[in-house]
């Protein structure tokens, strides 16, 4: 009896995964390689697939199945995990009303058109109107889900159930006047990076990412690496995980981090366990640990130069015309260059989170009502000022540039930089547990360190949330200082 | 409240084909793209999609809103198609229980699995346990049906609704005879084909083989060429349809008649009305009517001396080391040499049918109980021996050739045949309304081709069925001496 309902409970959960994973795979086909003009239809297919998964999570027959095996005090420590963690999911995702629901999507719908208008028109007040509706209605999720202290946390929550505003402000207050120090410290210093802007050959470097993403230890007959207008990593199980890359003919550095970075993201759903496929154990924890797995292969590793001392060789091997000549010093000062930019996904490790806090700001605020929507332009390019000391040109250069807002992302910009300070804290355990680690890697030996990382993060999946799972790795909870450590360390070589 | 009840009968039937179409992507990416190891978890999603389509098929609320709809009156005469054959098809579904469909679900797999271990092996009695069983459920599915004369009908009409038995054995009747005497007359003529299997690389083949689709009309922002281990075609709506090649670098042909004969299923699946999505008239008719298609492109036009005269020097192009010095009578000769041989899917045009004709014999006297599995082995020697005159060494190259019965599809054969035969009768019918049709194809155009086809019968969908199509379109039913006449023109020459 026990078990059968225990079993019912994973048989739906996986209906509903295999839903959701199938409408990831149509919006993959749809970045890499579906026809232009099925785009309408392909749309409505996905809604199809998502709306029924949604209506099978809020189902109540599923949820008195939770609420009994809750009630039955003999499930093991996973399936309790399981059955609690996916509660909790749904009693949040039932807060919102159908209505609601549609209103929102409605309006993000509106407001993303609106974006996409004003980039091309290069004018935020195109979309500012369809901003403030869409941040109104946020404001009434964050009344809907609730919270203790700041609305914001409410919608926070959405991506990071372990931040809060309080949280977030001390993090960032920590860490900026650390970053500032660096930046004046290391920026403009003279740097030849010409030699990454050569011509590189587009197959060539497709190959180059392919034999990367092996290098990282992805397993050819689980992954892909495809080419996509914009990067990401998804995945339909931990058996089926894919990545894209972009690859421009005049820059060597955007392909080779970016599949690096997605690398990361894909190395973790590898390494959750396939046995909880479909549960709350089968799944990523946080957006925070999934960005610090990736930041971590970026920054941590890819960043390093152990990893060069092994793979500038590699990389000569690949492109002799364009590489031949360099010296892995050269090389690695290019690579970790630092000054004031525009564009947050350009950015180097130090101004990066300049960007985010000041989204961080804004978001915040907005949340609040302390500024109002039609505002923000005018407060970004002082932002900008203030703390890197450029101006903004233009809005498209400025509080254009990402897509979070327009499809109604408030919340999510902060787990970008949680994910760094994560990355370093681990990166500086896996040294502390290995010090031969970086010996290893200029080696061109990657799989110590992968193992640690399935070890202590990856198998854990969404059994710990990203500060449970920080305390549990690291002895200590989330510490910005071990992150300006880490820049410190790297910047004055 | 009338338009409203048709309008909840479309978009619970969209939903339907969502679902379906989603299952589809997921096979065509498992075919195409899928890394290796997800195999398994790929399978139970793309069960989760047919079973989920499958029970909002037969679902008594859809059922009663298309009952409804037939008791009113003021349906338009496409809606009132769409409805009447939906729900001939709900009908059809549901006189299955859910235990027999699991029963047979079951069975399959394992025949299948027997089947591919029976030809591993190259032993047909490793699998004729297993197919016995199979075939016992297909008697058992053929009574759940119901027939009128004989048990195979029952069977057949899943795949063709206006074929029988009867009919089945008048056409094999009418056209056997007719193909010996071609077989006589022209096989084993002394012809040159050893430039069809000098090195044609493979890149340089999938090139042409996007050339030919192109050629052909395949919208390239509606269509995609990819390879596979099976040429197949597949659709997720009219705007999107999906065809697959297999390249032999050592072989012309292979990829070439495989990509027409592909590119001719996907441009009926391309001319089908978008806005019937979902529903019988956005749908192909029938697999004759598919079939059709694709023999028409593959033979009618793309075995044609004219198609080949405009054709030729553009191959000679892509493959001048392999092919300038050849001319087209000579190139003619080897495109539509007869040669009788083991294998169907390599079969010329006139000995083609023999094997449908073999595998239809077999295939009904097992329904009808006349002959036993443990025997087909010998019955398919020695009918080999009788009808093509050739000795069959081992069961590999003999009866365990095709996958259709491992998967229960036994019905189908018999429609590659009608395809042929319906196709030479579009072909005639083509010529006798553009009499200049030839010289046009000799000069490259094909659209009127294509436009008579979109004319005539993709734009109906599922509105007629084969025979009330092809008397629509011929002004005569199915006759097989208008394919006699086609194949001694053709071999004439």
């Amino acid at each position: 009896m026990m078990d059968s309902l225990y079993t019912e409970f994973v048989e739906q959960s996986r209906k509903i995964a295999d839903l959701q994973y199938a409408a990831a795979v149509l919006e993959w086909d749809k970045e890499t390689y579906m026809p232009a003009k099925s785009a309408e239809i392909r749309s409505q297919q996905i809604a199809t697939l998502s709306e029924t998964a949604h209506t099978w999570l809020i189902d109540p027959a599923y949820e008195n199945v939770m609420q009994q095996l809750l009630e039955q005090k003999d499930l093991s420590e996973n399936e309790l995990d399981n059955v609690k963690i996916r509660l909790k999911e749904v009693l949040r995702l039932k807060k919102k009303t159908p209505a609601f629901v549609r209103k929102m999507s409605e309006t993000v719908s509106k407001a993303y058109h609106k974006w996409i208008e004003a980039r091309r028109k290069n004018d935020f007040s195109i979309y500012a109107p369809a901003l403030e509706e869409l941040i109104n209605l946020k404001k009434e999720e964050a009344e809907i889900y609730g919270y203790e202290e700041h609305p914001y946390d409410a919608l926070l929550q959405e991506y990071e159930e372990s931040a809060s505003v309080e949280m977030l402000d001390k993090v960032f207050a920590d860490l900026l006047p650390g970053l500032s120090e660096i930046l004046e410290k290391y920026k403009n210093k003279n740097i030849d990076t010409h030699f990454l802007h050569k011509k590189y050959d587009a197959a060539k470097q497709l190959e180059w990412g392919k034999y990367l993403a092996e290098q990282m230890g992805l397993d050819k007959d689980k992954t892909r690496l495809d080419i996509s207008e914009h990067p990401f990593t998804t995945n339909f199980s931990a058996t089926d995980v894919r990545i894209t890359t972009r690859i421009d003919e005049n820059d060597f550095s955007n392909n080779t981090w970016s599949t690096i970075h997605e690398g990361g993201h894909a190395l973790y759903e590898l390494g959750l366990p396939i046995e909880e496929y479909g549960l709350p154990l089968g799944t990523f924890t946080s957006l925070s640990i999934h960005e610090s797995q990736s930041r971590f292969w970026e920054n941590c590793v890819g960043k390093n130069g152990a990893f060069w001392y092994h793979y500038l060789p590699e990389a000569q091997r690949f492109f002799p015309e364009q590489l031949s000549e360099i010296k892995l010093e050269v090389f690695m000062q290019a690579v970790n260059r630092i000054e004031p930019s525009l564009i947050r996904t350009e950015a180097d490790e130090v101004t990066y989170h300049f960007h985010i806090y000041i989204r961080y700001l804004i978001e915040k605020e907005l949340i609040a009502g302390t500024i109002s929507t039609k505002d923000i332009s005018k407060i970004w390019n002082e932002k900008y000022k203030e703390l890197l000391g450029i101006d903004v040109p233009d809005d498209k250069s400025g509080c254009l540039q990402d897509i979070h807002w327009s499809i109604g992302s408030l919340g999510y910009f902060p787990t970008y930089s949680l994910g760094s300070l994560y990355a370093a804290q681990f990166w500086d355990k896996l040294k502390s547990d290995n010090p031969n680690i970086e010996s290893e890697i200029s080696n061109g030996n990657l799989n110590t360190t992968l193992q640690w990382l399935r070890q202590n993060i990856h198998q854990y999946g969404k059994k710990y949330d990203s500060e449970q799972l920080c305390k549990k790795v690291t002895d200590s909870t989330l510490d910005s200082t071990i992150f300006l450590k880490y820049l410190e360390d790297k910047f004055s070589k």
